[in-house]
């Protein structure tokens, strides 16, 4: 599947609602799909649809719909790879813990390789099969196994104190649950930021400014 | 402080951002701000920020900058309430559980009265002060304590199957972390979507197509 240049962010965001959807469609027995119907799952047009899939070669012939199985796959394709991405954790609190378990458990395409923390009642306890080891060995882990991904569930400051590290270890791309804006510092980097405490503040504001 | 007509979409979701990074500038013992050392730190332009601060009156006079503890303030007053929401949990799993410790210990503005899960070894448990309840006795529930805000931390049909409920008992804002795309069938309520999936499955795609 040939990527034409490079994909706009918009694009890339879409492109994982477009695979929930498709996987939903396939467990329901579903085998063919028209951009419109596409389109409208996605709450989008029907030429957005074709166009973004023509980012990628098109997924098929113009007028008789996709085929579920086939774009399935292509999405697939596209979204991981067949040997998963090798993750680290850094910070191993509650949040730390139930995001692994989502990234180890729930989530296709990572394997957690290490955590670490700083706390001395956290290093040596087990999290979903690896041990806590202090972040002390963190460049001495990362120089050995060569991990692509870093999950960041710790506070800004030592985001911004770990960062140097991680990036000049070749850690690739960051699940940041931190306020440290890393794509400032790091421009190569790939960020996806989940900004749990701005999502709340935005949320109270809409309902205490409900009409 | 007058909010002038319908405030974008965009332009409340930097208000966390503003506030945030005026708590640090107060933290740090600043007390003035220019609109272009905001812009900076946010990364965009001052006159975005003098057009942000005009839909809620302005903040300040033109030419002498921003008052860092009164534009605090100011923010403050718009995103939270002197009484936090209230707030339920469903689903109370590991992802529901650091949610809402989340929720409970770590943000502002709300307040988590009930919480509830299907499976009997959940129903009972405690959980930061509450005590787990059967999901049905949900509407019961509400119909006595008219909570504002449900946090969904269940599968995608679990949330569609009670959307219609939590709806009709009030609920204005969701803090959504299923699948289910609550703003297509209920336009008129709050809904922040936190799709931990899509953000991993984003990540996964850039990384491995990294240049």
């Amino acid at each position: 599947m040939p990527v034409q240049g490079k994909v706009s962010v918009p694009v890339i965001k879409r492109l994982p609602k477009y695979y929930r959807y498709l996987s939903e469609m396939k467990q329901k027995g579903l085998t063919k799909v028209s951009s419109s119907e596409l389109a409208r799952m996605m709450g989008t047009t029907a030429s957005q649809v074709r166009q973004d899939f023509n980012c990628f070669g098109g997924f098929g012939q113009q007028g008789i719909g996709y085929n579920v199985e086939v774009l399935l796959y292509e999405l697939g394709h596209l979204l991981f790879r067949e040997e998963p991405l090798d993750a680290i954790l850094i910070g191993t609190g509650r949040l730390g813990t139930a995001i692994s378990s989502y990234l180890t458990n729930d989530a296709r395409g990572y394997r957690l390789v290490a955590a670490f923390d700083i706390r001395p009642d956290q290093v040596g306890r087990q999290l979903f099969g690896v041990c806590i080891q202090h972040v002390s060995n963190l460049r001495a882990f990362c120089q050995q196994h060569h991990p692509q991904v870093a999950v960041l569930c710790v506070p800004k400051s030592s985001a911004k104190d770990l960062a140097p590290t991680l990036v000049d270890m070749g850690i690739r791309g960051f699940w940041n649950f931190s306020h440290y804006d890393l794509s400032v510092a790091y421009p190569n980097v790939v960020v996806e930021n989940v900004h749990l405490g701005d999502s709340l503040m935005s949320l109270s504001y809409q309902v205490n400014h409900l009409g």
